[in-house]
């Protein structure tokens, strides 16, 4: 098991439906001597793609995505799940169902953030069914910028996210994929990485 | 004029109805070498004071919150703007009045994550009205925790929320006080600080 997993063995719990609770380090309190490493792991898996920008979705993409931004020293730009009033302009926009919530959400990225120069590494702390992810690519394709990587905490490999973006081509890098979890008896397994 | 200040006079932009555009570096592109700069100077404004926890708001609060929080060796309780599936269980709960979006919602932390023995540095992006400062105040006050202080990036200071919570007794730091801004002009005055 690498540091994730057994972190997530250690704090994480299973609910029914499908739900994984990390409260208590990755979403909700977050310890930042595990981000920053979940930084230094992406940043390595990732090594020598030359890298411009940094997307991410709020909110709790943004710790995950902050060191990483750090440690690649470019920007982190933030995908906004509402198209509030700071963000009147143009935007480029893409419709998210999300897994949890059961609702269908736009996301927004101004367009003087992305151009078709950039080569972007997209992070994000869940991929399930992966609508967010597919969403996030479309941002980044509306833009002809190229999607250099995805990189994921916690993979629920036994939704269709990760093998559908996979599939599509794209470099993903999940730190734990999940192959089953039991709400009774609370295991979990992992899916076996090189 | 401090590093932030200059930063907002440079990219920041007014808009009509007291907005202020910071959009290119603070809360959608997010500028990581100007992050960490603020959170080094907020370990350095509050330094001595012991500190436990630091709490935030989501979204925008998080990653500046982030280096704080990695700076004091702390973890950072980032409080939530909905009520979702994820957080059933026992949590604190405070009503926020939003400037922009004129809307009310609640802000929950679960009450694991804050204990009578926290002393807690508050931290978020703005301060306009004060009611998502309250809101988190609030939110300690309901933990039997304690505010060592608060850290804000920016305050528009033509407006009450900084005054009112300074008048409450509250160690309050912006970095950057706002003490006019014209929409038409573009004109931005800040406060002297010492």
């Amino acid at each position: 098991m690498n540091f994730l997993e057994d972190r997530i063995v250690k704090e994480g719990s299973v609910k029914p439906g499908g739900i994984l609770k990390v409260d208590s380090f990755l979403n909700h309190q977050l310890d930042i001597a595990l981000l920053e490493k979940i930084g230094r792991e992406f940043t390595r898996r990732f090594a020598g793609k030359p890298i411009t920008k940094v997307l991410t979705i709020e909110s709790s993409g943004i710790a995950i995505a902050y060191p990483v931004a750090r440690e690649l020293g470019v920007p982190l730009v933030v995908a906004k799940k509402s198209h509030s009033v700071q963000l009147n302009g143009e935007v480029y926009i893409a419709e998210i169902e999300s897994y949890t919530g059961k609702t269908v959400h736009q996301v927004v990225v101004a367009k003087k953030y992305l151009c078709s120069e950039d080569r972007v590494l997209i992070i994000d702390d869940f991929l399930a069914n992966g609508c967010a992810l597919q969403g996030l690519i479309s941002l980044v394709d509306a833009a002809d910028a190229t999607v250099v990587g995805l990189g994921i905490a916690i993979e629920k490999g036994f939704q269709e996210g990760g093998h559908r973006i996979r599939n599509l081509g794209y470099h993903l890098e999940s730190l734990a994929i999940i192959d089953s979890m039991d709400a009774e008896s609370g295991v979990i397994t992992f899916r076996q990485q090189p």
